[in-house]
């Protein structure tokens, strides 16, 4: 207490080693960058709806929880897993990330499937990429998957013609491909960002709506504080 | 199996006896009168919003589970609680049930407070209740409780001045009180019953609509088969 | 209420129809079979677990029902899928039962997968089985998967030498594709079934024992009445 | 991302202001106080029996979510209650933090009911309370409450002759009663802290246990890497 941050024991419980600082600091900016923002997601739609009826917070939270999944966070596990499997032919065949990546784009194109983590549907480059990049590179985190997940958004625009910029989803997958973390845990990541939101929604839907309302997934309107630096 | 119903091996689970076949005809007619018959309720829009995001059945019906709660489909075990503090009434006392029915009204009329289980938005008389009621005396179940409850309807009648017929949560408390189970288990009943259909909008969700779609509380079709006689 | 088993409206609920008497008896049995029967099961001790902690009811039966998964409950699922697999040969290349069941556990043999709902702990023939099929006989539910069934049994000890008699989630499977249901919806059935048995261990736990005890998974005794007929 | 902790984001989601440094790192060491330490809370327990079920991950942390409770982290909801109990004499009587903890302690003794967050089973002084006071000293949150919890604790010896120390729950309660933060909320901070560790025993219980094996809820050996400086 006080001497490590949260993202260091997160790390910790998760590989079973005390981390650096800075790796501590990159943690603790992916579960930043994945922190509710709305009530529209379906973990909080759920956790709402839950709360609605009258179920303690505990219950509430459970329910968002098993929101999260295969459609609601499971891009970031996707993607590392396709990093993973350009990193697997780098090193079985000891080719470089540029043949790599531009095989594993061809063979996703040729069964027609999308690669998680790229595109986006208001940016042609996701800021929260280049933020969460930049950091590692400050950090001094290694940028092997960094360079991987750039080299297959640069053959995505090749071969589709498309701009799909690596999205936060992408970014976050590669840094945690970095910090040599399995798929199977990149949920683990998404569901401490989420769960102080969902306490949020549920106390928020205890406290000032009435029970059993019909929530609306999208018609809320924001009646918080202002816009306002912070 | 073939011998018993499944209304008798759920009395059997929650009491520690098996009852007469009667008796399991009765639970069997309370699974009924609760199941599933819409998309609006909180734990149907639960199971359905877990299922939108590719969790597994279990997930999406124990999110409908958590939804099942104080305020909904906690008529019943407070109605239960109602009738009974009408019969320790009776029982300290050995007062008749008009004499302690009239007080409990009266009571709960002081301290502005609504008993559950009485009042129906469109109806003066809740048909479901009627029904019940009449298979209880066929069934020869006792009719104690269920006078009781008729008592506090006419006791509401007289002292408020409106029609608050008994409505099918008040009848199903009623009639559990007659079998002597604890108000403490009457969600059990409202959660078998609503168990098919929970995974029947889980389904539902997972083959016939787009993943993460946003659901409306209110806003969806019946596509299913046209009135007919069943 | 009154008119209809509550099988029949589970089959009504899943299925969009309601069926005949027979079949709604044929559901019954087959959710009377699955009752929960101790206190060892995973789904049975995620319930006490969460009652312990003082979690209400709903919290502790969504709790054992995220416990009815992969391989609890599962083997059903599994089992219906292997029948289905017969079928399609059946039907594909319109050889006979007997031909397809041998083709089917030899392609089992090969890849040293076990066929689930075959096989059991103690006995050579699980009488559960026997009553199901006879009851199905007795129901006039069609037999065609319940020969299929016990061609594959036939196949299994002509194949491995082995006895591996269907086993009461065989027999479930087999009268589940006989009642048209799709694999996917078999752990409904089995969380119906288990449900009362989640109430009941999640009531025990709360009002018999301290709160947070140790729960040992084996080691319990059981305190209820004695042997008797039913 | 980069520029505010995660304890930061965690005030910001559940308070709806951005809180300073000093107050992010507060609650980081909350966090880091209430981490997961091994496998035999209930909250590890439900995890690990649902994932041992082949459930997903998901699955898995929202039951060990659901066992955390009023009994299973709890304590820190009671104590804030207490805490402010006092505060509310305070304030409502204009009397000093002494004759307001001697009242409570004397309330409390007087009904038999203990006070949550004071008395340990080893220590006659919980050497987390120390750090977390001295790091709140340290990072100038203000030490009204901590001034309170300390006046009980010796009001709590002087009437009752018992040595009751402060312990982790009690410290945690004074701070997050320092913050501002409702005792309603409590559990949320048991249940982030709490998250990755549940995330880990149900990942080690698929990838290490074989499937549906007895989970003993105290025998089991440790076999992480040995003693070590972190």
């Amino acid at each position: 207490m006080g001497n490590v941050s949260f993202g260091q024991v997160v790390y910790l419980a998760l590989r079973g080693e005390l981390p650096s600082e800075n790796v501590g600091k990159m943690v603790d900016a992916i579960l930043v960058s994945s922190i509710d923002h709305g009530a529209t997601p379906p973990s909080a739609l759920a956790a709402m709806t839950v709360a609605s009826t009258g179920s303690p917070m505990n219950a509430a939270v459970a329910s968002g929880i098993l929101a999260i999944s295969k459609f609601h966070g499971g891009a970031i596990e996707d993607c590392m897993g396709a990093l993973l499997q350009v990193q697997d032919k780098i090193q079985a065949r000891e080719i470089s990330i540029a043949v790599a990546a531009e095989e594993l784009v061809a063979e996703y194109k040729e069964v027609g499937r999308r690669i998680s983590g790229f595109g986006h549907r208001l940016h042609t480059r996701d800021p929260r990429s280049t933020k969460l990049f930049k950091l590692a590179k400050d950090l001094q985190v290694r940028g092997h998957f960094i360079k991987i997940a750039q080299t297959v958004e640069s053959e995505l625009a090749k071969q589709s013609g498309k701009q799909l910029p690596i999205n936060v989803d992408g970014a976050i997958a590669a840094v945690l491909c970095e910090l040599d973390f399995s798929p199977s845990l990149a949920n683990a990541f998404f569901m401490i960002a989420r769960l102080p939101g969902l306490v949020a929604h549920a106390q928020e839907e205890q406290t000032r709506q009435r029970p059993m309302r019909a929530i609306h997934p999208k018609d809320h309107e924001y009646d918080g504080p202002e816009d306002r630096s912070l």
